[in-house]
């Protein structure tokens, strides 16, 4: 057995031995230093951390109309088409999202129903040229209905923002954006500064520092999408899945950096070989190979470790699909690479990592809106579920309550 | 001027003046002083808090099925009636909320969708003797789907619970039952100890107390529905309004404990009048009256205020219906009081307060579900849209991820 292969009983009751590497604590106090100094000193403070962590001075902090306009040009038309068609699947995926309005005359005279508020100004932090994740964070807000939508992302040394990641973030509905990236655009975001609008929600996936800054506006009261950690694949892959293809995968999630995470877990000892020696060479990164006597235990252990990104490499995908509860995003088949959901399949690449899949979904449609719910009943409609309320409140000693029903059936004055 | 009533305009550039006495600074470190000791020390410093607090030692932490059986004997017939008609309601409306599972062929080969995965384990904090409050939470989360649904509510300090509570949870679809109130309820689902499960999500109205350590274990990971303030109404009432109704329902509010907050909004100088007339001998709970100069400058002062419950007591409710948009629950026309929404009409009495309802919806069946995107691509679906996928990587530096998508088409091994 060689150094990337483990058995999976070997580890299977610590579904989180992988992850070790993901603690914010380290980065902190340096993050909680940025957010007060923003706080208290506002676009001056914004400017100076640009220039530390940035390598640029700048005047303004917002994209002008101009430089938006420079950016257009700058992007060649088969890239544009390439993001518009991104943005097409995109919108569409995200449209099956939305929640609609309802009324229901529940009994006569009692009508109820719900109804679907977009949130008024949110945030998405971009980092820099990452022109996929700004259609990924504005589309749901601009489906939703959002008023202001705030893009953050850093600069160029030249004091420009890569022209795709403008092009696409205006393509999608955000309505300002901001040269300012780090823990600072999570500050600007979460208190406002005289340049940088206070939002309601920031969303969009950063580095630690990005990470910790959004932990701590979060415990400030200003919500976040949730917390992220390095990214991560998990292929169920059987005898019948292509090596050449999981390799592949797995490689390519190493391209985000070197504390991202990709497991194959396989019943199959010729597979995991055989990966294994494809990728061995290859890589420095996080790549496990985990060895299972049958399918269920790692259908199980995919359960128990939630991965942001699942594949499924098996004869019988439907079989094991129907069995799996908790991940981001899930690729079923043989030409179902994680590449293809980046980036164009439509589905959101902004996906709870480190097991918080268990919890929370990617980022949609609903992190933009909040419902109110609605009740309208008339005299017969109250009437009728008079007794049943009086006596409920009653039991609860809320006598107040009780009588603000009888009073609405009573001759004498309150 | 009298001192219930001021004019709107002093007011409505501060909506949180209303609210000053939401601070749970003071209660924090006994909070945290109560976690750190459940975590420790587990049942028996669950015992211990609740001879504290509860006045009674008690043998056994859970509910057992003896108990349940002599609390359905001395729930009386009526009474169980009751409770069924408003778990009928509360059910009729959560179902609707219930997302549906989708699939969709985007273009040909190209399958997208999604599915919805209930939380497997959640905990849900009812206060002493509030059955509705048991209704309330447990109903969406066994609606959801839920495998283990932890009720914890304080016991009598003869060391039962009260009957209906354990009568309305169990009809809910509780699978266990907890006599542990407070803080070290929230500690004990939160780190689990021998007796009470460890829960992913804890859901539930509560004391400053309960609320402070919902707080504190949230910064820990364990995911809460959102934080509770007192409870609040605001009524918007014209000259059409019935004083006697507004003036019920604001004294009813009262009922929730001196903190709880009556707002009345209104144009009409008589309406008014005659609302402080009724109000202003029975209380001394923080009730306001507020005169405006039209009715859209009380829209507006209600969206930036974002009640917890909002009446609209006027001519034409459907105008002004359409232009809220920021409330927890909306309770339209004069016999819509807040108590039938509390017990009877089947949406969530669990809400958003102190201006939460900007954010976050009422508990409803999302908060217990969480989503999974899909895609599955056939070798031509996926041809289709290599070459902007392809264009798309490499324009984000993500050549690897490119190659995963190129390999699939490629006779060359990988």
């Amino acid at each position: 057995m060689r150094k990337m292969i483990k058995k999976l009983k070997e580890v299977q009751e610590k579904p989180d031995f992988f992850r070790r590497s993901f603690d914010l604590t380290a980065v902190m106090p340096l993050a909680e230093g940025i957010i007060a100094e923003v706080k208290s000193r506002g676009d001056e403070a914004l400017r100076e951390y640009t220039e530390k962590f940035d390598s640029v001075r700048l005047k303004g902090l917002e994209v002008g109309q101009d430089e938006l306009e420079a950016a257009k040009e700058r992007v060649d038309s088969e890239m544009l088409r390439s993001i518009k068609e991104a943005y097409a699947a995109i919108r569409n995926f995200h449209y099956r999202q939305k929640r609609v309005a309802w009324t229901e005359e529940f009994s006569e005279g009692v009508f109820i129903g719900e109804t679907y508020v977009p949130l008024d100004v949110v945030g998405a932090y971009v980092p820099a040229s990452y022109f996929s994740t700004a259609l990924m964070c504005v589309i749901p807000a601009k489906i939703a209905g959002v008023r202001e939508i705030a893009v953050c992302t850093p600069p160029m040394a030249d004091g420009n923002v890569d022209p795709c990641t403008l092009v696409a973030a205006d393509i999608a509905g955000a309505t300002r954006i901001f040269k300012v990236g780090g823990a600072q655009a999570i500050a600007a975001l979460a208190f406002g500064t005289k340049t940088i609008p206070k939002v309601q929600k920031i969303v969009g996936p950063g580095n630690v520092y990005v990470t910790a800054a959004k932990m701590v506006v979060r415990e400030e009261g200003v919500e976040i999408d949730f917390p992220a950690g390095p990214s991560e694949i998990l292929i169920l892959g059987d005898e019948t899945a292509n090596p050449a293809f999981i390799a592949a995968d797995m490689l390519a999630q190493a391209e985000h950096g070197t504390k991202s995470i990709s497991v194959l877990l396989t019943d199959s000892e010729r597979i995991a070989a055989d990966v294994e020696q494809k990728i061995i060479a290859k890589t420095d990164g996080q790549n496990w190979i985990l060895l299972a006597d049958s399918m269920q235990e790692c259908i199980d252990f995919a359960n128990e470790y939630a991965p942001e990104h699942l594949e499924i490499m098996v004869k019988e995908p439907i079989a094991v699909l129907k069995r799996i509860r908790n991940a981001g995003s899930v690729f079923v088949g043989n030409y179902s690479p994680v590449a293809a959901g980046d980036y164009a399949t439509g589905a959101n690449h902004v996906l709870p990592t480190a097991g918080y899949a268990k919890l929370f979904s990617g980022l949609d449609v609903d992190h933009f809106m909040h419902r109110m719910t609605l009740q309208w009943l008339d005299k017969k409609g109250l009437e009728k579920m008079k007794d049943v309320v009086v006596k409920l409140c009653e039991a609860e000693d809320m006598e107040k309550h009780a009588r603000s029903v009888e009073v609405r059936f009573s001759t004498e004055d309150y």
